[in-house]
């Protein structure tokens, strides 16, 4: 049979030759620490917006930037509900919440619009929200990036100084497929990786019987086998899912829960990291 | 002061006029069925493998185009582990797995390549998987789409002959936010929604209790604002989660399983609404 299988190189074409660029660090802040999952659903909003809260708790001063153009979380997790405004016509002002500056696509547009966007769009758009935000003297900026390894990661790593990406994910098989995407794709684009983090690692009834729901430990068999830090585990938590809901991140509402606790502690290891 | 708030159409200037296109069906296919969810991580691809399964079921002849192109599920879900092959090197194959036919950009990279592509690279892997795939004489073809309101969705929307989208969510606030937003991009760009189901949801215990871990009831009170119809509730179910991590999607491997009949039955009801 005249048959033959077909790989990827003849199948598309496109130019593929790597360019160089000119990395900088987002104005008005000093370190810029990435959330990131390139699957989608594993609650790395939620865990973004309290890892953000949790550092601030530490006593940094913090924001957090909402990459994510197709599916911004920002505006309801962090109860914001406004418009930024502009002195100039030009620089956004970002909306402090909780102590936090936050700023999101979603705070431009009703809260239903979907932004039907080709990639372009959304390259322009990041842009304008590294270069054009006056964050006011930040220690950390938190990055909530979009699922993939599409247009805003490229244009991250290509032209921000990302300091570090934190992975997160949930633990069961077809998620860490992503994961491994995810750390192969940070390593090319030489952004360093801070660790992983197992997010709605087990479920607790109220009678204390654990449910791995999404499997177990595949997260941290991960982490060892590509050499990257295990930050640590984060149960499926109905407090933690119901705060986020209702606009108020658990670590700022009860900062004494243990969930929040965890969180905590995963942002206390990663500030120690930092000069 | 001299302050004004900033809206959408001031921060970014981009080339909104509507353009007219010419939709096709897929070659070799009758209809063409999406299931989407604006929101990664709900389930989307698990349903829609155990979807196209169940419509096989009921005697029809069906495919599964995998058009994630950043987060392809399809060949560990479906257990594919081979390149597709091409008699003329023009054409590509589809591999049939569980007496379906199968594409995804999976087939032809290793499954931890990251595809590190802009949008324009990932509207050309669609338009390629749309226009040069054999797919051979099929009632439907059930689109896996990746999360989002971009670039894929936007090409499938202008170019191809949609039938009808299922959209998937999980019932928390935060994932209903991105219902509407799909809801919306779908009315807006003209392809009929055949349905919502509301997935992951709820947790049955051993013992029988049930956990509303994601809130409840969520997805069918935004189906009956928006006057969509309500398609059903699909539980958490870890077997449902290993079927598809272990290769072999739930309702084939366990047909008589509880959670497989529910899925039967919204096929037979979207079955139902095609000649």
């Amino acid at each position: 049979m005249d048959k033959k299988t077909v790989g990827l190189s003849e199948t598309f074409k496109g130019n593929m030759t790597p360019k160089s660029f000119t990395k900088n660090p987002i104005k008005g802040t000093k370190f810029t620490i990435a959330i990131s999952s390139a699957k989608g659903g594993v609650g790395k909003s939620t865990f973004a917006m309290n890892f953000a809260l949790a550092l601030k708790s530490t006593g940094s001063k913090v924001g957090i930037l909402d990459a994510d153009i197709y599916g911004p979380s920002l505006p309801k997790m962090m109860s914001i509900n406004k418009k930024p405004e502009s002195k100039d016509g030009k620089g956004l002002i970002p909306i402090e919440q909780y102590g936090v500056q936050c700023m999101s696509i979603g705070f431009l547009v009703d809260e239903t619009t979907p932004m039907i966007w080709r990639g372009p769009m959304v390259t322009s758009a990041i842009k304008t929200f590294t270069q054009k935000v006056l964050w006011n003297d930040l220690d950390f900026i938190v990055i909530d990036m979009p699922p993939g390894t599409g247009d805003t990661q490229l244009t991250f790593a290509q032209e921000i100084k990302v300091d570090g990406v934190i992975i997160v994910s949930t633990p069961q098989e077809i998620a860490l497929l992503d994961v491994k995407r995810g750390i192969r794709m940070f390593d090319k684009l030489k952004v360093p990786i801070l660790g992983l983090v197992d997010n709605m690692s087990f479920f607790e009834t109220d009678d204390g019987k654990n449910y791995n729901i999404f499997g177990e430990g595949g997260v941290e068999k991960v982490a060892i086998n590509y050499k990257k830090e295990f930050l640590g585990k984060i149960p499926i938590n109905i407090d933690l899912r119901v705060a986020a809901d209702t606009g108020k991140p658990l670590v700022e509402k009860n900062p004494d829960h243990k969930v929040s606790k965890i969180i905590v502690e995963i942002a206390k290891k990663i500030k120690r990291s930092f000069p």
